[in-house]
């Protein structure tokens, strides 16, 4: 029986520990020593946060075809950098203007807007850097597989992108179909490349990668809708920011147009579709069921 | 005889084409279709721009080994975007403030600060999703050398980490030994990977690509001084931005530590180290002298 909060506490400790060592003056030097202040901003930005649960779908995914957790941990310090380095951008005064997040001041408030910018930029390029080093898979085709399916999750046809959806919807209405797009592109697109990078660590053929690519949308999908819900029903002190936030910002949500019945019913379906793609595999991928299922239990 | 001019315009041309090319919403589209705001705004911190001397010298360095000019192009367009994708984030409000560039609006003032950080963050992840195309090099180890080459020229440790100490100097007093630094990292790590980038290309052996490390460590210096003079001595008009600014932000240059004769004799004797490392190079290396001594010719 596949524990899920242990998996997830054992993944998020290895992540914070790895992340711990990688961010620091030594390993991220170039022609150049990395400056200070750079270094802990990206490790503010970085560091004790989170459920790090792309780095655990990165891992989910390798352990259907047996790669030892250990071996999946670049890769997942790569997508977990990517997400941070997103988070960093997406709180500046110039975009979302959050001034907290999981309860800490964002890094452009406990160092200023300059700074936060470099410091994503840098989390951003380091990511690339993680994946091209031989310690992430000895193979470099798999190495160049990683970091091209990195780059598309994350670039203008994936996370970026959806971002610049997201404000672009904020000054209009936005349809259920182009808010299901922009919300693909924003938060899928990454969960869809941890799972796939995961596959790509394991050799998976392109059949297996078709089916996880499949149970990645569908979950990224539940992710967000659960997400969604959770902003109308939590209370700001559950957050951890402010509740209700997305709908005071005109943030277009499913919610907003499906009514919060409508979008749990939909959420219940949208676990069920991730849940039957895995239908091919067995316990080997309970861990990616357990995700999928947490993913929809986040806004009890 | 090399003809510098016709090859720097030749390679200019190359490259405006090639990223025209590149930056559609076509060619950036990942699991969602790149938003057609963002990819104009990406366009426009990226065309019609600068004598794109990065990609000059990855053709350059590659010419050594006898790598046709258009098998660079990749690699140059990689280490281009990077170029723009910094310009676009150092001219927001929050970093340099410029209103414009090359007499153009900046792209924040074009659009807008959000849209700018997004452009610039899709820029910088496109770049490693063009060196990781097997269009780039057939060999993926080449491929993987190239991501960590530019990664670590333009990270913490490269550009990114030059750009937060240039702004750290700007809160107190630089020694010519800290600018020194500041500089290699700032300006010089982004020339430094591109020259070794076309070295990378080329299959260079550990003493070829280190003869051309001094020689890109002695241009950037050289770009650099050059830069710093022009600030002092141009008009606002021949350089398309207000002159005298860097000292008026109180940036720390060369050529305030040394004054205007010390800094321009040491910009002689740089030119002549960079020359010096080519030694052993015969006329296939004459691109990169050509380009070393424009360099030093730019602030005249």
């Amino acid at each position: 029986m596949y524990d899920f909060d242990a998996e997830m506490a054992h993944c998020a400790n290895d992540v914070e520990r790895a992340l711990g060592d990688r961010l620091s003056a030594a390993r991220l030097s170039g022609p150049g020593p990395a400056p200070e202040r750079l270094v802990d901003a990206m490790r503010h930005g970085s560091l004790e946060g989170g459920k790090r649960l792309r780095p655990l779908l990165v891992r989910q995914a390798a352990a259907i075809f047996s790669v030892p957790a250990e071996r999946t941990l670049p890769a997942g310090l790569a997508v977990e950098m990517i997400h941070c380095y997103s988070l960093i951008h997406d709180d500046l005064p110039a975009m979302d203007n959050d001034d907290l997040r999981r309860g800490r001041p964002t890094v452009h408030k406990a160092y200023d807007d300059a700074t936060a910018i470099l410091a994503g930029d840098a989390l951003l390029t380091h990511a690339f850097d993680l994946l091209a080093d031989p310690d992430c898979h000895p193979d470099a085709s798999v190495r160049i597989a990683l970091v091209t399916e990195l780059a598309r999750g994350s670039g203008a046809g994936g996370m970026v992108g959806g971002q610049m959806r997201d404000i672009e919807g904020e000054q209009g209405q936005l349809s259920p179909a182009e808010i299901a797009t922009m919300q693909a592109m924003k938060t899928g697109a990454l969960i869809r490349a941890s799972v796939r990078m995961g596959a790509i660590l394991g050799g998976a053929d392109a059949r297996a990668l078709a089916v996880l690519t499949a149970y990645a949308e569908a979950s990224g999908r539940a992710f967000q809708l659960a997400d969604d819900i959770l902003d109308v029903t939590a209370t700001a002190e559950a957050l951890g920011k402010a509740a209700g936030k997305d709908a005071a910002l005109g943030k277009q949500t499913l919610v907003a147009t499906l009514g919060l019945e409508g979008a749990r019913k939909h959420l219940a379906d949208t676990v069920n579709a991730a849940l039957s793609a895995l239908r091919t595999f067995g316990p080997k991928a309970d861990g990616l069921r357990a995700t999928a299922r947490f993913f929809a239990s986040r806004e009890h």
